[in-house]
């Protein structure tokens, strides 16, 4: 587990250390895995990934974030993050097979990704998507809820950090997180 | 009930509408009410108690929030809150009997506001605090429950406020509040 | 404000004290307000609107229900509530001109309820939504969003209540509930 | 991961997955690491633990809860759990040097735990606490903050699953849980 104040961020957006953990934890990641992060944005899901598995591309279209990936897989010494500087869901196709995909930004193209995840997603493959709006959460549920082979599962987390000020510990809130994750065919596993 | 954006704030913070709703029906507010607002701030809740209540006393420390009550009274054309500045539990010994009692901050001297409280609280009288910070929910619930003739109710709230951003809906958290609220002796009409 | 305890409940599913504060406030009631309150459920909110404006339509499918809110509005005396027993939208064409909607309950026919509605909605009218699920808030936000005379406003509110066991004070969880308010043209006095 | 269902039960409660895996995640376990489970219940933090760490420890004073952890261990076909049937802190001085302790009941005790724990946590050792009470966040933020070698890091976390019921996505709220974790000197290696 890696610490928020470790990464390189500027002014890209992160996902925090506790959602990153249930992220990761809910896409149960094994080290034979080839994993895709969706809108990696500073790439902090594709280091903690790629420190997991075999092989980790992360995808993302700004060019700011790209940079910061880089500085952060040359921080954390990462050698198995390929990064694919496109917008989602084009780079996909540089993929042959996915054991687990992470999204943590899908930039008004959810479904479009969904279903070009779907065709690369192999039997017991994983989805994990980290939503911040209601048309996401939405949108996710009713396509993997339309699709008889996927298991859904489907949480809000809330976090409220406990920050010393002065001489008092005062509640501050983190935005809460929508963590939607699936699990494609082979359900006997599960 | 008044929006948020109607009141003159300047940085002095300010409790916002959910949390006011809330803290004013806990307090069980009745025409003939005296009420006193420990730690006023903007007089955001002094003002909704003199729209409700005979009388209201805003007490607050701070000069700058002293100014602000001041133009939101003229504002909102208030007749009915008198202002009194100084840090509380100073300043409670100028109201002879108080039916309720609605504490937004307590400055590090939450126990010695409630005991002075306590002395010119009326029978069926009320308490109502909001807390951010873990000692304050503490210290309160302490004092009630070390009291037989207090009935102590306590909730965390959590506002989760849903704005339009572009084309979502985007969830933004504000920090939890405990509203900890307290009804003194003839508990038969509770 | 009435507390939980004292409404008569049976099964059917009760609109929580916080909760119907918070629905109570976003409707801004008015004396002279025309209500409906529709999927009533145990009469609670009626009850609660009873008491602030001059009538209020309790709309309701639910036999049992039904039975509850004529004991509820019998034990609060109150005689301005005028039940209809009737799956929303049917029921609201008895109606003539609504000042305020409170819709607790939409048995999967939201979007017909809300088109119903807006017919008879009075200008400066406000309907408030309390949605326990992901379809429902997704459903209301549209239609409102589709709207340019609707002013919208949305919220998800969790509660946990600290509740006493033993010697120590545990934190309890409601379910969270969206409430998703807005009101009808004239924005000039919004 | 384990899911909840994996595990055997009771009337036990259990440690949720979300919360087992943001307590595993902060207490940095390592392969070589000691790790004690105070307050074991199910036993499912001790499972958890056990599959990423040398040596764990399951202390639980109720025999129902022991005979759970036992059934546990033998499902999961785990040999590095030791149980310890004792009521903290009792019991802990048969551990010599702990490198993690994971705290999810404490039984009023928790002062007395946490010296106990002091006495055998290695340099740079972890406490990780789960608390539902504001009794134990305060005494344990307390007896943390009291102690210039150790760091502090404190958080809510409120869960609610959505579930699918008919054909609606409702929210449920598990209680929230703080997660208190610290870690002993060694500061330069956080």
């Amino acid at each position: 587990m890696i610490d928020d104040g470790e990464f390189i961020r500027g002014k890209v957006p992160m996902t925090k250390q506790e959602i990153r953990v249930l992220t990761i934890a809910k896409a149960r990641l094994k080290p034979s895995d080839v994993v895709v992060d969706v809108g990696a944005g500073t790439g902090s899901l594709s280091i903690e990934a790629a420190m997991l598995c075999r092989k980790v591309y992360a995808l993302e279209r700004n060019v700011e974030a790209i940079e910061l990936i880089r500085k952060n897989i040359e921080k954390f010494s990462i050698d198995n993050v390929e990064i694919i500087h496109e917008e989602a869901p084009r780079g996909l196709d540089r993929i042959e097979k996915i054991d687990a995909a992470l999204i943590g930004g899908s930039g008004g193209f959810l479904t479009e990704i969904l279903d070009a995840l779907d065709q690369r997603l192999a039997p017991n493959g994983r989805i994990v998507l980290n939503c911040i709006s209601i048309e996401s959460v939405s949108k996710a549920l009713n396509w993997f809820r339309a699709r008889e082979n996927y298991l859904c599962d489907a949480i809000q987390v809330q976090i409220n950090r406990i920050e010393r000020i002065g001489r008092v510990d005062m509640m501050k809130a983190l935005n809460p997180i929508y963590i939607i994750s699936a699990i494609k065919g082979g359900f006997d596993n599960v």
